[in-house]
């Protein structure tokens, strides 16, 4: 398989989003015409991006809304599913734990850990915060691909470096600090100070308008 | 001023995030070449980024810390004060009104809103869930520039339209939905399916590694 940038990953998730529509509202086939119009692209990038992972639709036909939905979850890794250990259980990781998303997704919290003791022991749906210091061991038994990081930033790169080292090969990072990871292992972040930046540089600069 | 990439700008966030640390411990003056290792990037990177905005620092003297720190908050248009209204009072609305990033930065959360009765009337920290039927009179009122969306992405939409039309200049969508703006609105969108579906990706591809 050749090189495939983030921009495509991201492109092919928002595909899956409309198609899943699609399905739901009954609709068989769609062209990449329709798809495009939906994520804002064209019709050559969408079957550029299809095209990475081998050959789907016919010509003139379009593409099985069906078939198409497996493919990406798929080329996504989404046919199987991923445990995941939150690590904060402060307001923002409270909020994930209990975010129905992620297992309408696949994606199981198998673990919520927090190092203070007002919040260790606290149940959250069906799920009790456990002590950070279980990590290691729990990781360990539970084996989860995932971390998800909602702890204060200076304490953000001691715990990403325990979890990876035991085992953890992606991190989600909600923490406000920049982070490193081992070779092998992904990372995204999601930081709000500098989504907040963007939109204040978009507002300051109208002409600019960052995108 | 030529067009900016967000990259550029998510880069100046990030350098804006170091120096602030650096100067915490006192540092008064930085190399690019420093910056570019906080940052992940080259000393060249950093140069070409700042010189979007005109000439700082001086050959073989690097730049001052708080003078840097001054010209990125300028830039970024963090220089004045933001109002924000949150609508969607759920657990990810909840968490984000009492998320005391947004202050620090000086983002000044003006409202909550949400259509749920059990919800409105709440308080939240110090500020009031209220009927989102109150939106428009409220946004003539306190003119926020910014809303934060945190709804059923069925419900996003009619929102965004609802609020760009008050006159909402920029919009962070954490509704799990596409959603368009009018010409001259800032979008940006965090979306938790996606995130986790490239976490996905690098799990399932890990020669590829999307980066």
């Amino acid at each position: 398989m050749k090189h495939i940038a983030e921009s495509t990953v991201r492109r092919l998730s928002l595909y899956l989003r409309f198609l899943e529509e699609f399905e739901t509202q009954g609709q068989a086939t769609i062209s990449s015409g329709e798809l495009a119009l939906s994520g804002g692209t064209t019709s050559a990038q969408v079957r550029k991006d299809l095209s990475f992972f081998g050959s789907f639709g016919k010509r003139g036909l379009g593409y099985g809304v069906r078939d198409l939905i497996g493919s990406i979850r798929e080329i996504l890794g989404l046919h199987r599913s991923w445990s995941v250990v939150i690590i904060g259980a402060g307001k923002i990781g409270a909020a994930l734990a209990q975010y129905r998303g992620f297992t309408q997704r696949g994606f199981n919290v198998v673990g919520v850990y927090d190092k203070d003791p007002s919040r260790i022991g606290v149940t959250l749906d069906d799920i009790t915060v456990r002590a950070d210091a279980e990590l290691e061991r729990d990781i360990q038994r539970l084996k989860p691909q995932i971390a998800v990081l909602c702890v204060p930033g200076d304490a953000a790169q001691a715990l990403v470096d325990r979890v990876t080292k035991a085992g953890v090969k992606a991190v989600l990072n909600f923490a406000p600090a920049q982070i490193h990871v081992p070779k092998g292992v992904t990372l995204r972040a999601v930081n709000m100070a500098t989504e907040l930046e963007i939109l204040a540089f978009g507002l300051s600069h109208p002409e600019e308008r960052a995108s």
